[in-house]
């Protein structure tokens, strides 16, 4: 099968890491170029990563025929901007979550892609992380019987800048997207109806800037069954990600790996590792497969797994958490 | 320190357990008498354990004058009449939870405990299970900081018999207000506001009898921090009983115990034991602590560390959770 | 089934354990009497349990025609003899390990036994520990294919006094010897040839008083698997004993059992209980599940599954250890 | 600091590892050429690493001034000669181990390293594999005081072809070689004496090949430590490789990392993963590790962590292995 050949679109930390793993282990692509806004960032990194072109806008890399496809790694409120214009210029698009804040530029980003006849999948990078997949597909193939309750539970080991906490959406729109997400993912189902709690027990400074930085979401399912995700924005002792999925024949628990499979037996406690850091660490082998994924899905022209739709349900459902905590009541969720 | 003379009322499953326990384990205690309106029952067991005497109406044992103190172990629409009466004769009480469904009732037999000035200890005994102890002595010593989620799941390997369902009062009445109960012991601080969802998954029958099997209550403590509690009538791989306490310095999670430490490694998969099937394996000692607990409060003359109060708290709850289900909103709990 | 009326020689701290047992748990058994050569010890424990009868005498018991078994709980150097007399007056026998550290006296008790006609159960309570006979059982079963590998770790949480270590026969015969009749029980074979390697690593005292304290014993199955045993006399972090049969189709892996099922996530580690701090505490469950064997045996008219023959083998084993450390050389067992 | 210019000889699978690695994860190192003695294999691996250099001959690569180091990735019995012309041409080296079977071919490369003033680092992987670096470490730290036992369990998931079973020179060389590596590695102490055991229980094949394929050898420390190390050439549940070092004051385990961290909990059983397959699986991050350390080692002018006398040694270990088992009796190592 043909190499597809890449741009990537800006080279922050999740850019570098992109283009690094599709320079050397997604055999499929190859980098053609990368773009940033601040050229010097895309010049270092096709120095360091020997991509041969580096650029400062984005819209050259569209231009360029020999693109295939684009990874758009830039400041969110470019990406739907971007998907357009990628879109026209007929090339598939691999797009880091949320796809926009805005919901009507979700919808103009989904309607060029779906004109153009491109493929775009949405960097929801966590339903290809092997555990998480493995219980998904023990899901699918029944081994727990009917879904009866999902719970998800997700914490950083540290809350963002508040820079970033101001203008980023908040916590359900920021964090517990990729939750939403992944409660849709683990089940193939939508959620119907939820109700939000949660407050600022993390950080004052959190409160001020209009966040909270602790919260508990509950799901009722289309199918019948009822989630929980629960999210802080501290968590001590590491980045904390586990699911379950508990139903009529059994019951699917996620835990989190640790660095090393050392125990010390000491003359006061048994000690293990903590968790993983943060999402680099933990995520590193999802990063990948995702990207492998976006490649075989242009070389064997199939539809991506994670898409513009589930883009857009996982905006809907962080609005319809902020409205539901606000309110004080249930929101019902309309697909 | 003198032994505390004990009589038994109804001796079923759970007060024959306590019966035994008594007689052979708890050294501070001397079980007199056994009542039951199965006369039958009360003779076997007295005759099993070598207990002198033996009744069918429980008055007998109020009358007696070397009987300190009583065990409530009849079923619950008996409770606060038999606390009432003991009360009045000065024989200190332990009884079965619930003290009793209608809350008025429940206010006359703690009157009357107060009155006569005599100890009473409800059987929320899970707070005597040496896993939740330490978790909860953990929390008590500021080992995680301040709580910021509490999360406790509790699921029973099968459903009660329907006769059963019909009159306990419901799954927040008679399953969930153990978990209710150790929300409060966790943090040892009130709930203020709680919301209910749930539903019929597990069995129609269930259903029909006016009931739910699977349910969450989110709730709101007094301090600040937020819980999440699921039940389910039936997980097919035994009794599920977890907690996990969340703070701003970590982190104590409780685990199911299994029956044995056995590990098997086989061309297919990793194999440990399922969890303990039931409440009488998994509790185990959790039954004889509390009777210890309740004889050295009689015989060091302390107040019972779960109370007429905490009964009574943990049944509002229970119809709290009732409300917010029926009318889908938040509740909130004055007490 | 009638109740099997027994008397308890030697009420230390295991003769009382194996006495509580049998008044409070082992339904079939009813003790009528203690015997203890500090009469005051027989007398405390037979009124703290209730038994009618304590006496200093142990042939009191013997003669006592009420009485059908006996356990004898006494010092070692007792065992022998006790069990010599008290097959002639034809009561069953439960005896502590080890039978005698003399092979003659062994054979001696054997043969008494034999000619009596009459039960004798040998103490090693290990093989009815759940986890390892659950483990001994999926060998059994053949749920590991051929046994090619077993590996016995056994180390206690601090050493015995000196006083003990002087007459107790060395680590081979006082502590090893548990290990060597569980190596014989989870193949059912027997060992045909072992070397031993050894030391005094922990105290120096037990050096000078001519013993080792870590000890490494491998051993060759007559079916053709090998095994290793390690010993150390001092564990700081409590009592491990753990065990592992490696074979054609898998493995089992027994660990230690812990105090709680707790966790705690701090900001350096994850931490749980160490194992549980010695014998009383961690074979709890196989002391009465082996005096429930005991009267089962007797009621139903069966072989006690550990008998002389198994008390006698394990004592040569002991003594080959022995052989082996001082010719520094391979041992062949004849049995 | 500059880049080191490597060349790769032998590109079989353990070759197009190294090279893989060193091309796209080892930012201090730069491949320029490979060389195989199937021409092909070396073409398709440059073609496919975009390796500049393919060659058949490696003294090509040896001749190449640019190149400054190489990494010996051919069949054990060319890497002495290969060793010591590449030292002659100045170049540093990583060889995979076993340097050699014969030992005057070993001294013969150490001379020629030593004498060359080049670096010589020794494929032995595992010390560079996360959890065993760490335990090490630990011990170092004194963690776990003064070590008393040493516990190394090593089992393949299946067994290597008959064709190489009867020129590797058998089981202590092709396999326990890296066990008795990590046992100096893990205490930094040499062995003193060993005595082995061991038999054909997996294969009979491998018997008539005149190897065996279950062994177990143990070990004294000249500080006074024991230590075993057990090894199968077939676990059928996965590579199997743990340790163990239990010392004054505690004990420090290394288990198998597994795939995923997902749990069942089925009617059954719970059952999580199996290890994983073999080593490409597990080791690939000690695969890198070493590379990187070696490029560090170069780079900083230091001595590499495991060098030329390690792999002396650990070859005279297992040669007295066979001379343990071929004698039935304990054999000193004079190091």
């Amino acid at each position: 099968m043909e190499k597809v050949n890449l741009g990537v679109i800006g080279v922050g930390r999740i850019g570098r890491l992109h283009a690094r793993n599709l320079k050397y282990q997604v055999p499929g692509a190859k980098v053609l170029a990368v773009a940033d806004i601040f050229e010097e960032s895309a010049r270092q990194v096709a120095s360091q990563l020997e991509i041969p072109v580096a650029e400062k806008d984005y819209r050259a890399l569209l231009e360029n025929k020999d693109i295939d496809a684009v990874a758009i790694c830039s400041s969110t409120d470019t990406h739907a901007q971007i998907i357009c214009e990628a879109a026209e210029t007929g090339k598939h698009i691999f797009c880091e979550k949320p796809v926009a804040l805005d919901m009507g530029k979700i919808d103009q980003a989904i309607n060029a892609v779906k004109k153009a006849g491109v493929k775009l999948q949405v960097g929801f990078n966590r339903r290809f992380d092997p555990s998480f997949k493995k219980a998904k597909d023990l899901v699918t193939k029944g081994t727990i019987g009917t879904p009866h309750l999902v719970r998800i539970t997700s914490r950083d080991p540290e809350p963002p800048p508040i820079s970033y906490v101001k203008v980023s959406g908040g916590i359900f729109l920021d964090m517990m997207i990729h939750d939403f997400d992944m409660s849709r993912y683990l089940l193939d189902q939508e959620v119907v109806e939820l109700v939000a709690v949660g407050s600022c027990l993390v950080d004052p400074v959190i409160g001020e800037a209009g966040d909270i930085d602790t919260a508990i979401v509950t799901l009722k399912y289309e199918g019948g069954a009822w989630g929980t995700i629960d999210n802080s924005r501290k968590a001590v002792y590491g980045y904390d990600q586990r699911i379950e999925i508990f139903g009529s024949e059994g019951c699917v628990i996620v835990g989190n790996p640790r660095p090393t499979e050392v125990i010390i037996n000491s003359a006061k406690d048994t000690i293990s590792d903590k968790p993983l850091y943060f999402f680099i660490e933990r995520y590193q082998d999802s990063y990948l497969a995702e990207m492998n994924e976006f490649i075989k899905c242009i070389q064997e022209n199939k539809e991506p797994p994670v898409g513009g739709f589930d883009g857009k349900i996982s905006v809907q459902m962080g609005y319809a958490a902020k409205e539901s905590l606000n309110k004080g009541n249930f929101i019902k969720l309309s697909i």
